[in-house]
């Protein structure tokens, strides 16, 4: 079975933007880039059992809704490699599922599998385990390359009416980062790049966790000009005209279009609207619910108090220590 | 000529709530909190020159505007200490002025004495700053009181009609720390608190700079309940019905009524209006600018963008860093 490759972005043979491995899946172990040690060190780390996946995910070692749900998919296939039986199937499938309450996609690729592998003999669920999880992986990349080319006419619209570049504001990371290709959000923001328009990001630091960082990061790796902000400079950028159009990412779409995402994006979206700036959410089809009518049945993660207190930083050796505020 | 003492809030001989001196002045020297070292270490400055003041008020080791005027009214009293020729006189006040642009009672305070001082001899005009001086911190101290009355009785309103606490939300620092007396968003919180109204407090971190680090650190040291968050988490908070009021202080307050405080005050003010939350802004009347008829023409401060990827934090021996994020 291959390797899953990225997929080459906007039908370019070379892309121009440079996309780390988020995740890469190799049947009895994956790999993933260490999100907790970005932006200040390059680490991969081997996830080979099912301990070790729903670790990774649960301290956000791999984050991003898309890309939570495809590790998940690669955990379930790892667990089986040791046992099949129909309690250790549904024993991966609980243990993972607990592990992000808020993002959907964890539970819509949980619940993929188990439609596919519960009716199959426990002898074929590993290798079929695997291959859908290498599917998943590619249909995220898949369907970021969509929204790229969704999003790059809207960014266009806006170069036509413009001199200067067009400036995105986005609220966390949902680049490369969080999907298994080019990402939601800045999917289009890549593709405005590669087809040449000037783009310019906002990017919000996005306390507690400063995933903002890791946005900051990406975009750099790539040469797309970004301005790193406080979470509290969006209402002025916006209340003064420096902000073309928003675009954040969602953890989970209600059935009426309510969306959740990280803590914040609220706050973007009524500054958005009380300056009639244009707000968008780039979701693949699996972050929506059509179970939850509404926003209000979305339940919220709570995190622990201490990643408002405790921030990561390099020290003088460039190790990373977390520091107490 | 005394020292100024701080007045005993709300008609009480002995506060319940304790506050910290924040500016005390001497006529040839005043002595501040660094602001800069809290909340890690407590640590106060003699200020005996007008280089020394300007660089207090710049470097924010002082803060908070009504704070901001009164030192800069110490400062001008220091300054004609040493000579007070027109010429020394007005290069004081520029220099004062230049300090901060957004908060009008720095100006405020230099254009009274600047009123007061220019007609007089100058010999004449050391000891009239010195007195003007103590009398714009004592007034300072009364108005603080003042909103503490007028506040109070908005949070007795609430509490009259729920059985819990009264939960107010804030942003930035406007306690003690920002001003000669009790504060000015703080006031009613403490007059509601000696009041035995039980009080709870949202402390916005207040990114870049992390002010509601003090604003935590304060309402600790006169044991009102308080819970520290992201700025971020302002807008679940108050959709969830978690706050029952927001009372910001403000830089300035134009002639209409818009207000300009530190920045993230508009993405509360909209999230409390979207729902149906009231939100006040407690201000003494130097705030007040009339000559400013709205709030586009209030000059917003722009800091050093390092502001935002050095953080200060103590490191194992308690010695504060500035850790590069």
């Amino acid at each position: 079975m291959p390797q899953t490759d990225r997929i080459t972005p906007f039908g370019q043979s070379t892309p121009a933007v440079h996309a780390p491995s988020t995740l890469s899946f190799h049947d009895d172990h994956a790999i993933i880039l260490d999100q907790t040690a970005l932006p200040y060190r390059r680490a991969t780390l081997t996830l080979d059992t099912l301990d070790a996946v729903a670790h990774a995910i649960r301290s956000m070692q791999v984050r991003g809704a898309p890309l939570i749900g495809a590790t998940a998919a690669c955990g379930v296939a790892i667990a089986l490699r040791s046992n099949a039986d129909d309690a250790s199937l549904k024993e991966a499938l609980t243990q993972l599922a607990a592990t992000r309450p808020t993002a959907v996609n964890l539970q819509w690729a949980l619940d993929r599998l188990a439609r596919l592998l519960l009716p199959l003999p426990a002898s074929e669920r590993a290798d079929t385990a695997a291959r859908e999880a290498h599917r998943i992986i590619s249909e995220d990349a898949d369907t970021n390359r969509r929204i790229g080319e969704h999003g790059l006419e809207l960014i266009r619209a806006i170069a036509a009416t413009r001199s200067g570049p067009v400036r995105v504001m986005t609220h966390c990371n949902a680049g490369w980062l969080a999907t298994c290709g080019y990402g939601t959000a800045l999917a289009p923001v890549y593709a405005a790049h590669e087809a040449g328009i000037p783009v310019e990001v906002w990017v919000s630091e996005t306390r507690p966790r400063n995933q903002g960082l890791l946005t900051a990061w990406e975009l750099g790796e790539s040469s797309v000009p970004y301005t790193l902000i406080a979470d509290n400079a969006a209402g002025i950028l916006l209340a003064r005209g420096n902000v073309d159009l928003v675009i954040t990412g969602a953890d989970r779409v209600a059935a009426n279009g309510d969306s959740a995402n990280k803590v914040g994006t609220y706050l973007k979206a009524l500054a958005a609207r009380d300056n009639n700036i244009p707000f968008y959410i780039a979701s693949p089809a699996s972050t929506i619910d059509f179970g939850c009518p509404e926003g209000n049945g979305i339940p919220i993660e709570n995190r622990s108090a201490d990643e408002l207190r405790l921030i990561c930083a390099p020290d003088a050796a460039g190790h990373i220590q977390a520091v107490h505020l």
